[in-house]
C-alpha cells in the first residue's frame, strides 16, 4: 500500500488536477460567479448556508467535468457555464441531505452545514438548491439536457437508497455495492460530461463516449474513495479516517473481507458494522484485517479496471490538450490511493 | 366559533368538495395510476415509503386543481393527467421532508413515513419523487410548465426556509407570516391552477386567473389550517389539535394575540412559544387567550378576503359546473372552521 505506482508512464510525475484545471479556469470562475449569483435569496439563510458548503469548495471536480468536455467536443457557445453550476448545485443539494442523512459534523474539515444551522434548514436549502438547478436547466432551455439531469437525480436519489437498505448488512454483494455507488456518485459524473457534449451538438457516439468516461470515472473515484477512508497514510496526513466504519457504512474494502475472512474474522465485522458495537481500537483493527486480507489494494484494482475503461472511452476522440487533461483526472483519481 | 356560517348561499348547504371531485373522478383516476406507476423503482424502499404516504390519500386537493383547471380551460387532451401527477409528486416530497423538519410523528392520523422508516429514508425518498416530478415534465416536453413547476418548487423551498427563520419568534409580522405561507402552500396552488391552463393553451389573461384564484385560495387554505390547529371543535371530532403551538409554530393566530395581548399574555406566549417551556395546561390556556382576543375569528376574517379574491378572479371565466365547483373549493376552505 506505500508503493508509488505512477500510471502517468509518459511524464514519470505523478498525476494530477493541474492540467484541466488550467484549461478550464476562466470558465470555472465564471461558473463560481453565476453560482454566488443564483443561490441568492431574500432568505438570507439560504446564500449564508449555501454559501457555507459551496465556499468550502472541495475540487468543483463535476462542473470541471462539464467545461473539459465541452471544450473536447470544440463547443465554442456560453450555455456550458449555466449548465456546469446546475451541476455543481446538484451536487451541493446531495452534499446538503447525505450529511443530513450520514448525520455527518465534519465535511472536508470543516462543521458540516447540518452541524451549524441543524438538520432543517440542510433539508430545505438542499430543496433549494435543486429547484434552482432546474430553473437553470429551464432557462438553457434544451429538454435533453433536463432529461439527462432530471433522470441522473432521479438515479442518484435510489442509490442514496439503495445504500441506506445495505448499511449495517455484511451480506451486501460486490454487484449490489456496485449498482449503489454508480447511482449515488457515477451517474452525476457521467451526466455532467454528457452535458458538455449536448450544448456542443456532438454526434451520438462521442456523447456516449463521454458519458461512459464519466460513469467509469465516478466508479473509480468512489472506490478509491471507500480505500482513503481506512488509509494509514491519510491518517498520517492527519485527514479524518474511519467515517464509513464508525457508520456501519459497508464498502467494498469491508463486502470482500467478509467473504475472505475467517469465521472469526466475520463475526468481528458483524459486530462492529452490522450490530455497531464498537471499541476505541477495532478502527485498528479493521484496518489490519483489511490490510492483511487484501481487500484495500484489491479494491483498487477494480478502481484500476474501472480507469481503464474510462481512458477507452476517450479512445474515439483524437489527441488533444483535453483529451489528456481528462485523462490526467482518471490517473489522478487512483493515484490518490497511494 | 360554534356558529354554522353557510357561504354558499344559493344551495344552503355546506360547501363541500363533492362537486370538484365528481367532476374530476375520471381522470384522477388515471392520475392515481400513474402515480403508482411512476413512483416505482427497483429499490423496494422507495415505492413501500412513497406508497405509505400517497396511500394516506388526503384529498389530492392539488391534482385535483390541475385537472378541473384543465376542465375549465376547455382543455380536450391528455396532458393534463401527467402533469397532475407531476403537482402531486412535488407536494408529497415536500410533507416528507417537512415532517422531518418538524420532527412530526403523525400525519392525518398515520404514522408519519420519517417515524416509521426514520428520517434518512424520508430525505432521500422526497428527493427521489422531486426528481421524477421533473422527469415527467420533461417527458411533457414543455419549458413553460418546466419554468412554472421549477419556479414554484424553489419558492417553496425559500417559504420553508423562511418559516424556520420565523419559528419561536413572537415578533414576527403578519406581512413576513404572508410571505410564508405564499411561499410554502399557496404557490404550489397557484403553478398547480397554472398549468391547468397552459396546457389547454388559453390566453394570458385566463393562465392568470387561475394562477391568482390557487395562489388566493391556497393562503385562505392555510389560515384556516393555521386555526383548525387551536380549534376546541376539532378537538372535539378527536382532530389531533396543538401541533403548531408544540413546535412554536407563530402563525397568524398567534401574531395577532401577541399584538393584541397584555404585558402579562404576551409573556405567557414568549414563555411557551420563544423559550418552549410549555407545561400540560398551556394549550388550553393559549386555545382561551385566542379565544378571548379574537385571533382565531380574525384569522378566519383573514381567510374570508383572501377567499372573495380567489373567487373574483374566476369572474372571467363564463358560468359552468367546473367554475361553480372551484367556488364550492374556496367556501370549502372555509368553512371548515366552522
Amino acid at each position: 500500500m506505500s508503493v508509488v505506482v505512477s500510471l502517468n508512464q509518459g511524464s514519470g510525475k505523478r498525476a494530477s488536477l493541474d492540467k484541466v484545471n488550467a484549461l478550464v479556469a476562466a470558465d470555472l470562475g465564471r461558473v463560481n460567479q453565476l453560482i454566488l449569483k443564483r443561490m441568492d435569496s431574500n432568505v438570507a439563510l439560504i446564500p449564508q448556508l449555501a454559501g457555507h458548503i459551496i465556499a468550502a469548495g472541495g475540487k468543483r471536480l463535476r462542473p470541471t467535468l462539464t467545461l473539459a468536455s465541452a471544450r473536447l467536443s470544440g463547443y465554442k457557445g456560453e450555455r456550458h457555464i449555466a449548465l456546469a453550476a446546475c451541476v455543481e448545485f446538484i451536487h451541493t443539494a446531495t452534499l446538503l441531505h447525505d450529511d443530513v442523512v450520514d448525520e455527518s459534523d465534519l465535511r472536508r474539515g470543516m462543521a458540516t452545514a447540518n452541524n451549524v444551522w441543524g438538520n432543517q434548514a440542510s433539508v430545505l436549502v438542499g430543496d433549494f438548491l435543486f429547484a434552482r438547478a432546474f430553473q437553470l436547466m429551464v432557462e438553457d432551455g434544451s429538454l435533453e439536457v433536463l432529461d439527462i439531469l432530471s433522470s441522473a437525480s432521479a438515479q442518484i436519489a435510489e442509490g442514496e437508497v439503495a445504500q441506506l437498505t445495505t448499511a449495517n448488512n455484511t451480506e451486501t454483494s460486490e454487484s449490489a455495492y456496485l449498482e449503489v455507488i454508480r447511482g449515488k456518485t457515477a451517474t452525476l459524473f457521467a451526466a455532467a460530461c454528457r452535458v458538455g457534449s449536448v450544448v456542443a451538438g456532438r454526434p451520438q457516439a462521442q456523447e456516449e463516449a463521454l458519458d461512459n468516461y464519466g460513469l467509469n470515472l465516478g466508479i473509480a473515484f468512489q472506490l478509491v474513495d471507500d480505500v482513503l477512508d481506512y488509509s494509514a497514510s491519510q491518517a498520517k496526513l492527519g485527514k479524518a479516517i474511519g467515517d464509513d466504519f464508525r457508520e456501519g457504512k459497508i464498502t467494498l474494502p469491508i463486502i470482500l473481507a467478509y467473504r475472505r475472512g475467517d469465521d472469526k474474522e466475520r463475526a468481528f465485522l458483524r459486530r462492529t458494522m452490522e450490530d455497531m458495537e464498537q471499541n476505541e481500537d477495532d478502527l485498528g483493527r479493521a484496518i489490519e484485517l483489511l490490510g492483511k486480507l487484501g481487500t484495500l489494494a484489491d479494491t483498487i484494482e477494480r478502481a484500476r479496471h474501472y480507469g481503464a475503461i474510462a481512458r477507452d472511452a476517450l479512445g474515439i476522440f483524437p489527441e488533444s490538450e483535453t483529451k489528456s487533461a481528462l485523462i490526467d483526472v482518471v490517473d489522478f483519481a487512483i493515484e490518490r490511493a497511494y
